[in-house]
């Protein structure tokens, strides 16, 4: 089992189910779904139940778990083959993410070597998929941090915190080393429309913490930098190509044109899980559009004229010319090069 | 008075009172507020019942037709002494852009020429400044839309049409004339945290008018220029210094950067009342910081957790070097420098 009492945990595995905290609702309500079957679990990574590159492919792997029952329990000779209906569900959830299609390469690869029951087999292989990304946060925050200036103020984007991950998080897992390590004097979030993930989930799991964080517009990070505000921008990534593109949250490469500009180093924190070796560069990665409604709607109310329009990619892909150090488990990658990341990840 | 039939006018004058229509609640209420002291219209201002730069001019000027019926009803002849307060109060309202001490100084231009009952002069006056913002703008339209190409594709940001001003708008009002002409066939509108003018004002004139908009997340418009989307980005502006720097919605200087390092256009639309001779540059405007609730709820409703804090001022500074044109009403300046600046304002 993850060590689910020390850190905060949006992805939990209890009485055979598979319990994620709706982050949806956060932080206004705290409301834990109950899911049992690998349909269920789908739906709640497309509908951002859960959202985060490590933590979808975490929930995806548990997902393959209540798969296995079902399948086992409608024929146990023939289980590998009737998941493949909900193998190709969960992997379809979202495409951007490679964390997803990693996760279920992984669990899949237990297959083979599994006789009788798979789920006792493949529970273990997801909880520890879940611990490894556990232990590789706690790797890249110290990493991380040993990059950081003293009295550091530093910008992050969406949320890669506890809650995106299997617990502490990538670019929020730096935050917390680097503040643990008293690097760290302010943490600026942008709130990150549409879905807000910046004012709902990256101050929530920051004020827990007692780091200091200040919420701002996302339009509003270009005058932080003309105004010497903060040192480093630190983020995380939902696709890392063969030559160090990055696909993340939008808004990120707007993020780091400006800190180009302003002489701002910028910092993409993400395990090698994330890490695609087979695209090239981060032009052939498919970006997912969701619903117009996320635009023109917030809270359930409409804000836009009827009949408006609205453009809504979920992710952009920022070119790996403009970050300045990759941090993984494995290592640094500083600045990002195919040549280095192709030595990374021998 | 200003020819309110054939465009759509927020401000209006009726009955004796001053009508805003509040742009608070648009789209989904369209409410009028009748307003029958400057106290009252100085309260709408810095509530931002009514928002842009030449807009606030405008209402100020009637607000001090309403303080000068007031006082004169006070003591005939002691009005131009009772008034002062309320000149204070409205110069006080909001900050940032100068066309309200503009306005304001205008209207005391008149106060000397005035014998007995003053309200049919400031009356005047007010309506007068109303129908130039609006000739400005038409003006503004031409020479705006002049310089762009046919087939273009543009970007806005926070509103800076019909609403923001007299009257046909100044950013608004160049797309306008370049939508009449055929050159406009696509306009991107940023929603534009955190009051959301792009979203609620600018998509609701542009459908009115059968201009093809589309919205979009403050944070995606660098992916939109990343993606060859568009030509050029059209603002307005809340005050311009002697040097042509730019003080405008917080997120502008963002775009501005952006633009330039995609080598797209970026066009500020002003008439000359935003024109401030007296600041020789942009670090000397004062810029409006608004309360945090405007980033912390959204729609009455908290967004993010108890306790966090947020960082929230309303415009950001454009340095002259980013801006490729200000077009007023008087010509078109570019690019912007101190002296061509000087001689447009002689």
């Amino acid at each position: 089992m993850p060590n689910q009492h020390d850190i905060l945990c949006a992805i939990t595995w209890q009485n055979d189910q598979l319990h994620l905290l709706d982050q949806r609702k956060l932080p206004q309500e705290h409301q834990l779904m109950a899911l049992s079957s690998a349909t269920s679990v789908a739906q709640a990574i497309s509908d951002m139940v859960v959202r985060g590159a490590p933590a979808i492919g975490i929930t995806a792997a548990y997902g393959v778990v209540l798969a296995s029952k079902a399948a086992y329990a409608a024929d146990p000779n023939h289980w590998q083959t009737l998941i493949e209906t909900n193998m190709q569900q969960l992997a379809q959830a979202r495409p951007t993410a490679v964390n997803l299609v990693w996760a279920l390469q992984r669990m899949r690869g237990c297959f083979a070597k599994i006789s009788g029951n798979p789920v006792p087999s493949l529970l273990e292989e997801a909880q520890g998929i879940q611990q490894e990304d556990i232990d590789a946060n706690r790797q890249m925050g110290d990493l991380g941090a040993s990059l950081l200036p003293s009295d550091c103020q530093v910008l992050t984007h969406c949320n890669a915190g506890a809650l995106a991950t299997g617990g502490y998080g990538t670019a929020l897992g730096v935050i917390r080393s680097a503040h643990a390590a008293g690097k760290i004097s302010q943490v600026y979030a942008d709130e990150t429309r549409p879905w807000l993930q910046g004012a709902r989930l990256t101050a929530w799991e920051l004020l827990q913490d007692n780091i200091p964080v200040t919420l701002l517009a996302d339009g509003a990070a270009a005058a932080l930098m003309q105004q010497k505000r903060i040192n480093w921008i630190i983020v995380g990534a939902d696709r890392i190509t063969a030559n160090g593109d990055v696909a993340n949250k939008i808004g990120t490469y707007s993020l780091a044109v400006l800190a180009r500009q302003h002489g701002i180093k910028f910092m993409v924190v993400a395990p090698t899980s994330t890490i695609d070796m087979n695209l090239e560069s981060g032009n052939q990665i498919i970006i997912e559009e969701r619903a117009m409604t996320e635009i023109l709607m917030i809270g359930g109310q409409s804000i836009a004229p009827n009949g408006a329009k609205a453009w809504n990619p979920s992710f952009d892909v920022t070119p790996a010319a403009l970050v300045d150090v990759i941090v993984t488990e494995k290592g640094v990658v500083k600045p990002p090069t195919t040549e280095r990341l192709a030595t990374l990840m021998k």
